[in-house]
């Protein structure tokens, strides 16, 4: 009921002089999702298999394709090379996704799963297992030229599980070194992102920790590297808006991997675990654009490990929750916001900017959805199509069950 | 060098009046290696194969007789019951056990794995599942019965991933239950251990997140139920050996899995991390002894995830620097300790804590394993006798390269 | 605007076949306000003085009645023996709250701040000091019977800052002991409340650590003793409603000590990092009281410390968040949510209860406000009263500037 | 007894080919101990308050020479501004220094104690309080010049406490311009420490939160600036030895605050809590310095709060294990672990590593004190000096007791 609430909408929208603004920002907003969102996923206690996850790239870009058409803001799909590509490039991808309606979005290599990366990858000490990092990577830059893709987007799981086993400033030079051959292959039209996280799957120390060392990484690879900021990859407590602040102040976001965590990694939904936070992210970014009088360039992407949830529902759910905080964001009385810092009336400062988050904004959701000619709930509306049972029949009738041991 | 001197083990028996007691303490540590830390593990990310890792029950139990050939404190092997007894109770494995020169130690029952329990084992709103995994315990014990096992040792992932996803006291109630009924077909010669982990795999809340919650279960349960502690599931900054302290204080200690971690539950050598950490809690067991005058009766296993360190050399090291440790506890001179404190000698009683962890034991060690027909240093002398080499060939030519497919 | 919006809130009410329920929990939440919340704090770097704050017991009575004037559900105070108390009981105290409107809550002792407590008090190896402690707690329960309180809150900053420093089990047993004498000379109609802390001002390990900890100490003492569960007071990532369902499900959580942090023990207002989190309490308990079909006896306490905002405002807003807040757990669809949740529908039982938490219930709060005679937007309408700058200016001229060398 | 075992010494250098480097190494270490440490500190729970205390910037430097004199390795003292030059310059405090045996160490300002930093000094939105900041900065270069210092430390308690408090990116802004400012005013013989902390007393954001942000502002003011790492400053879990590898490899490293802790920022001292993790610091920077064929420049001070720990007592103790852990830093054989690494041999190279730290280096220090004409062991010679019980009473006779009224 409450996307439906065109009251509650008209009269959020009435009482803002910037609603125009509001209304096309929301439109505009463009999440990216994840091939590998629409796949089975686990954890390292095992997988759950669920009857209509996608095994085909071809059903990866179908369920994007879904979300994007209940959604109305992703338009793009991100692609995991060694995945969606065993095979190197393939011209017929970018035809089955606009068949799909929706676009190729960032390229991203895959330099953590074969054998040879049992030691890493840029990192490495065996030069060897480097080489062949660097050269998937240089491939990665061939195929987005091919999938006119605009991001090349880097994680490493490269660390050391021991105190000792390598040299912390040795495997920081073989990254510049590896990162600036990778860049020079770029063509202007691409960016390198560049991602950080202080753990996991290599625990005494992972070779890009935090974002200042992808940030001094960057710096030394050229002006079209930038940082990418993954919402779980962060130290307890820490606070990400900071964070992105002080990137979007250096030039130096280029965009984020969206999920949600209570401890760890853990891959949840986006706005699952602390909803607030997500909003004074959006509230950083939205103030930054504001000042500076244009959006600013920066990739959303969504990140996410859907282990017990149905993958496209889960992706509906969250692209509606960061739609739903985004217009939160978009709600904050700037002027107010600055005449109560201005005079450090802190409760002031603050009631300005939570009452923004406590607002509703599931009206104005199902108003802009409706404007862009959608249903106003799309999680339930894609809930009653019938649709997950389709293709869970369908696709079990052609693979098999995901639980056959020749599947997995 | 530092495990054959033996003027330096000399210099430090000769200073203890209660030398005796303390190389029998050393000679009588045991260390119990689990089945599953000789086969091939990995991370959500993959798995990196060794090709010397067991692949078999019966590798399995050579390579923990191996490990108590060189450590000479490791006389037991704890059983994962999926893995290592896929058709059920298997008689001969204890006859190969002997021969190996170890015996079978605690029972692990496997109620995550399997499909039915997405949703949870014993805290599962789905009655099926539950079932079905009290069943697979109740298998256990039998299992235990023949073995002969004296524990019967429980870890649930268990939990939700997403705010409201269930009740957390139905779970608790439904958890109560199922335990009761296990417990009831125990022997009076089996302890149930009941194990906690605040994450991973379920990321919101798991059903037995920390040590008063494995304690209310276990107080529930029986008599004969204790709480296992794994020193790598605490929330950081935890002060682990004030939970032991309390447990032995209230009798309800069970037993140890041993493993060391910086941020999440990393399941690193033991040591490798924070050795002070291990020591205390060492401290916190041999203090409560000798004040009891008799030895508690707790089980010290193993509990660790080689995932790039050959397995038998990580076994080997663990179990000395655990040795190491655990000398370093008996060192402690408890009359000077007691008095400082009673005189609130915060720097004196610290220092006299602390300087027996500055103490090096691996002379102690080394003198020790002598006296028990062993080499003096176990890690050395296994990495030079050419066994890893050996068995990597032999296990190659018999099952196959572990990375090849059809092994994987 | 949003509390005057009384279409919103009669749409919320209409929709809900327990309106009638809901109103009437919201008029009978109550929270306590603590006398020290209403004068100068600060942190080990300094504090920064405000010249309205309260110097005396009677202003700070006075300031907890303007609290409760404009938010209703704050009809009583807690009070800190030593600050408020300097001379023993004062009969007159009783009278002059009345007279503000209010009435003494808890009773807090305080047995850290006296030199002899540098080593502890209940846990002090020194028996002088814990005598001195114990007796102190005697005459706080004395104190507690002429002031009619019901609630003796006991937080103890014991520990030890270095591993060694004192035996944690010796310690363990001096507590028992004087908690038992404590107890012994309470009244029926009184409850003892045992808080726990992990860390702060005691930095290796605190006493009372966590829940489990004060769980077995209220367990030893009598069945009148409970848990004090301060939401500042858990390690990061913690989840403190498991904690709260627990204690509910045992019958032993006593009360909350309420506030907010994102690094430490940082006494933020309330829901002013994570307010999801303060929901999900909230839902908890009404959970348990829905089921249960009555209320759930818990004292609902503010603990936090001001150092910059003013203080009265700063309770203003902490009740005004809570108010909402407990309203949104009060608006979920508790059937749908048990439904969803039985048959395993993560998402649609995730929507049922974050669908309540993204509900604004501001209108609601101020719909009840009104019916209770109250203006709807007792924040703004406290601000715009001048109160604040007229206590200030009087407070000044009684007893000078708080920053003047005399008065700090 | 391990100080003075020579045989054990011995045996330690005579293993090593660079034993002459060693040995010179240990001697020429400099730790600099912070006039702070002398004086009375506490919690925001209250002080405890200790007789032997220095009161006075004669005394802080009598005490600071007392640790010199029996550790030999501790030659300046850190200096508070404000706390020790109330009056301005002090031309008298050089010679007195000299006469203690010591000299003045860093410049240590103080902008967060005096009312008008309430919001914020370099950060603050009112630009009056930025701009007494900024001269009282000023005023401390000119106080370095007169004192003949070479650091400028700079550590800021600003930050918010509340998410939109302030603008994140507007205080950035008023940093870079305030510290370049001051930059300009430094001599070259001058280097400017930027401090980061993400957390108290601020509590929501801290300006310079990590060192990734002091990072930035040291490029911003000059090649002079630098970034100083307080060990207690960090996110739970963070790899603070990789944050150092990083600095030095950048020659962004300027200096140390040395402490220890458990969960927030306790300033305990230093190896209390972790002591492997202060050796893996150590072998950080000599393995650098090794590489590199000549020393750092890092200045290495003591930052502690003894809240309970005798003072001067304290900081031997510190001084004590930090020569110990920086001795066995000095022991690691760099070439035996560089082949491990080179052959990813991680088991192998584990134990080099650990190997070192397992060694007691007691011998060595005691040692090297008596080639400087030193007790061999500092802190047992100092606590049977009678030195402590001499200025308690010395103290109390001149001061009165340190918990009389008119002294707090």
């Amino acid at each position: 009921m409450p996307y439906t609430d065109a009251a509650a909408a008209k009269k959020l929208l009435d009482a803002r002089p910037n609603a125009d603004a509001i209304v096309t920002a929301l439109k505009n907003l463009a999440i990216e999702t994840p091939s590998w969102g629409y796949a089975d996923t686990g954890t390292r206690f095992g997988k759950f298999h669920q009857p209509a996850c996608a095994r085909t790239m071809k059903e990866k870009l179908e369920d994007a394709g879904v979300v994007h058409k209940y959604a109305g803001i992703c338009p793009t799909v991100a692609t995991h090379v060694l995945w969606d590509f065993p095979n190197g490039p393939d011209a017929t991808v970018i035809d089955y996704a606009k068949k799909c309606g929706i676009e190729i979005g960032a390229i991203n290599p895959n330099v953590f799963q074969d054998q040879c990366y049992k030691f890493g990858s840029f990192g490495n000490p065996n030069e060897t297992s480097r080489k062949q990092a660097v050269q998937h990577c240089l491939d990665c830059v061939e195929l987005g030229k091919t999938m006119q893709s605009k991001y090349l987007s880097l994680w490493f799981a490269d660390g050391t599980n021991y105190p000792g086993q390598d040299s912390i400033r040795a495997r920081k030079h073989r990254f510049t070194e590896a990162l600036k051959k990778v860049y020079a292959a770029m063509p202007t039209s691409m960016t390198m992102l560049i991602e950080y996280k202080p753990f996991e799957p290599a625990f005494y120390h992972t070779d890009i920790a935090d974002w200042g060392m992808a940030y001094i990484f960057a710096k030394q690879a050229g002006p079209n590297a930038k940082v990418l900021v993954d919402t779980g990859h962060h130290y307890l407590s820490q606070n990400i808006e900071q964070i992105v602040a002080w990137l979007l102040d250096e030039d130096m976001l280029g965009g984020f991997h969206f999920n949600d965590r209570r401890y760890a990694d853990d891959d949840l939904t986006l706005g699952s675990i602390d909803p607030y936070q997500i909003f004074r992210i959006f509230n950083e970014i939205i103030s930054f654009e504001q000042e500076r009088g244009k959006p600013a360039t920066i990739a959303y992407m969504v990140d996410q490990s859907h282990c017990i949830k149905p993958k496209i529902e889960a992706m509906l759910q969250t692209v509606d929750i960061t739609h739903q905080l985004f217009a939160k964001a978009l709600l904050v009385d700037r002027k107010a916001l600055r005449d109560a810092q201005a005079r450090t009336d802190v409760v002031g400062a603050e009631e300005t900017l939570r009452g923004a988050f406590l607002t509703d904004t599931r009206p104005l959701i199902g108003y802009v959805r409706q404007q862009m000619g959608l249903a106003p709930d799309a999680l339930a509306e894609y809930r009653t199509s019938g649709h997950e049972a389709r293709i869970a029949k369908e696709r079990e009738a052609q693979h098999g069950s995901p639980s056959d041991a020749a599947y997995a």
